[in-house]
């Protein structure tokens, strides 16, 4: 028995993986607390609810995704797939091992679907506010009813933030970039190629967004792309047409200087500079204050914020593992709220997250950090009856992406995996990736095979 | 005596009106109460302290200011004269009717910086939300110091909501628009003409926004700009290269197709179509709930929130005065707080509301309008000793500029006026406006008068 009530803020992966974690236990006939899952957006599905909206949505409220047409997944399925819901499952047949973003999407709406958690969700309400009363050991939240402009105010016992950290930019400043005169935009408002078709663009930053959007937008027409990186370069061979450059100094108008004193016009900027994990509606004392890494201190186990672990954090991690992460650690947190899964005490809990931050420490290259992750997800899966799967295989899935990338970052999305829960072989996509213009769920499921002679 | 504290939410024109309300007594040896004046962004100016950035600003809050490189007035400058800090006063020297914002901005700094208001103001902090508190009839307010990331609480007997209602957009939805090529954007995130130059630009709305933004762009270099309308025309006579045409019905690829039967190909979308009043902070029944209007119900005299009327709303109108109109609400609300203005019952504001809310049914044109300001202005005008100055010529002026731009959309800004305030005739500015593409406080005020031969 449990008369508790659980607030989740977000229905991205994160927060739908938690409410997937109740619903197992829900089909095996044990009763859960009361749920409420508060989302801003009018669906589910966070960063994979595209929509076409930049700055504010609908009700004027900062847009969360961060989400582009003609996103193709950017590492194998095979790593993130969920263990109790495989891609076999799902589709019916094998897939490729790199599905563009409606695909993963369906996949995602899939498991979902199959119970009526849909009726926990509050669509189209965020929370405003939350303090925890002392007294009671409950958080009050402030929400806000987006579509009747009326606010209100709910008590829970346990609240877990799986609002996303990919939603609000970080944007340096560079001097003279006021005067600039073609657009200059974050990669947050970027929604596809399509509008620097012939255009010399530049993308400032050296991660996943600068790769992912300068190979987009070389693929669909871009008349070059130039990276400029802070520290490294992301280092493959880039085709003709893609450069790396060192930092910005300085914009003179439509010319920008870089650091090692080369200079060159452009039409127009992506920053692809990262974002904040920026939680408005907490008040600073239980904020998790961190940057982007794969272990942010102060939650224990990377989910409990050690101050007051009825406050929950999913997701927060920089990402090799995504959706199975999300799943690993809602399992665990599920297990705590249903009071079957006892936490050490305060000053335990520290010791471990510092044990976890010396290792984090150690790491020295992006294999170190598969490795790291990899032992994160082995240590949640110790914790709950999430279902085991063989996360050794998947770490080794993750190096070889990481090679494949190197050698050859145009055709690595034609390489195939074979998945860890159901042992099936991942077919390739009936087109090859750099000749697919169309992402559509339709075309992509239309042919099971490559097919040379496909006209679209 | 008066030991009461005043929050008040924003550093733009109207919070500025308020601190200076406030100084004005203190310089006449006044004691005044307690005041902290919240701004989000780095510094004052409101709309008016211009930024390159869009989307969201450097700690992650929505971007305030809707404002743009080549802004030049769109209304004589006579007709915003602050009555008790001339143009006179400021630049020693007449200027022209219609400046740049970097003038303007010159203009609203210089009456603030004679006093010490800055110390009031606490840059870098936005309000996260606002509760009354009945048993001691205080706000507790909740303050978010974006730079420390830090969170407190602070309570306020009064609190005016200066916080503007041109921050949010209003972006409709439009079928096919997720799939237009092009750079689609709310005049919001608007920062200049330049991007556009040789595009073919479409511009949905019918208000100062398509107007300014649609001249602007056109006298910039855009190939042709596209103004569609809702339910009227602008309908001015515009040049060849500036059109109107009816509602978008909806988007094909780069195709838009309009209410009338026509279709165009364009290669960015500008939606210059209006602002949300939005209070975030604010329980809903503290919040102003209106659309743009000129006079939004249930607050007493513009000003006062009629179900608690110490709650104080500076600048929620429409507007066609604008600093002065602030001013005169700042001094009725600031003769409120200091206990000097007793306000009628709660019935009796209720009545005056439903007055005003009627005459306000029956305009029936721009000229009503103006008007229908006007005497709203003369009403505030007589309840402080706010400087009086002569609405009824200021009205003349109004009514004048609605003509002047409708002889010719191009020109209206090399016109002069003459200042209620003084009795300056303003010059011709050295450079038809149509000729002049520097909008910089340095060249504009280089010269006095209209020269032929200037050089850049």
């Amino acid at each position: 028995m449990n008369n508790k009530r659980v607030g989740i803020i977000g229905a991205g992966p994160s927060g739908l993986a938690q409410l997937r974690a109740f619903e197992a236990l829900k089909d095996k006939g044990i009763e859960i607390p009361e749920i409420v899952c508060f989302e801003k957006q009018d669906n589910w599905g966070g960063m994979w609810n595209y929509s076409w909206r930049t700055g504010v949505g609908k009700y004027g409220e900062p847009v969360h995704g961060s989400m582009y047409k003609y996103l193709w997944s950017n590492g194998p399925k095979e790593c993130l797939e969920f263990s109790d819901y495989s891609f076999d499952e799902h589709f019916k047949k094998p897939i490729s091992s790199y599905p563009p973003r409606p695909v993963l999407f369906d996949y995602i709406q899939g498991r979902i679907k199959k119970s009526n958690a849909r009726e926990y969700i509050r669509f189209n309400t965020t929370v405003r506010w939350v303090s925890f009363d002392e007294s009671t050991k409950r958080f009050k939240v402030v929400l806000d009813d987006l579509k009747s402009n009326e606010t209100y105010e709910e008590e829970f016992d346990y609240l877990v933030t799986a609002s996303g950290h990919f939603s609000t930019p970080n944007m340096p400043h560079f001097d003279g970039i006021e005067d600039f005169p073609g657009h200059v935009m974050h990669a947050h408002d970027f929604r596809g190629a399509d509008q620097f078709k012939n255009q010399k663009l530049l993308l400032i930053g050296s991660s996943y967004s600068a790769e992912d959007i300068g190979v987009q937008c070389f693929k669909h027409g871009a008349e070059s792309v130039t990276l400029s990186y802070r520290s490294n370069p992301i280092g493959v061979e880039w085709p003709e047409g893609i450069k790396e450059l060192p930092l910005v100094t300085h914009f003179d108008g439509p010319t920008v200087h870089f650091s090692n004193g080369e200079s060159e016009d452009f039409d127009a900027v992506v920053m692809c500079t990262g974002y904040q994990h920026k939680f408005p509606f907490l008040p600073s004392e239980l904020r998790l204050k961190t940057k982007n890494n794969l272990y942010p201190d102060n939650i224990y186990k990377g989910i409990f914020f050690n101050d007051n672990p009825q406050l929950i954090y999913l997701g927060m991690q920089d990402q090799y593992y995504t959706f199975n992460m999300f799943d690993a650690q809602a399992w665990v947190a599920r297990d705590y709220m249903m009071g079957t899964l006892e936490l050490p005490s305060k000053e335990e809990r520290r010791k471990d997250i510092d044990h976890w931050l010396a290792k984090h420490d150690a790491m020295e290259d992006a294999l170190d950090s598969v490795d790291f992750q990899s032992a994160y997800i082995k240590d949640l899966l110790e914790l709950s009856d999430y279902p085991d799967f063989n996360v050794d295989k998947v770490a080794v899935m993750f190096k070889e992406w990481l090679q494949d990338k190197e050698e050859n970052i145009l055709t690595y999305r034609d390489k195939t995996y074979k998945s860890v829960v159901t042992g099936t072989e991942a077919v390739e996509h009936h087109t090859e990736w750099m000749d697919e213009l169309d992402d559509s769920k339709e075309r992509y499921l239309k042919f099971n095979k490559k097919v040379e002679e496909l006209t679209s």
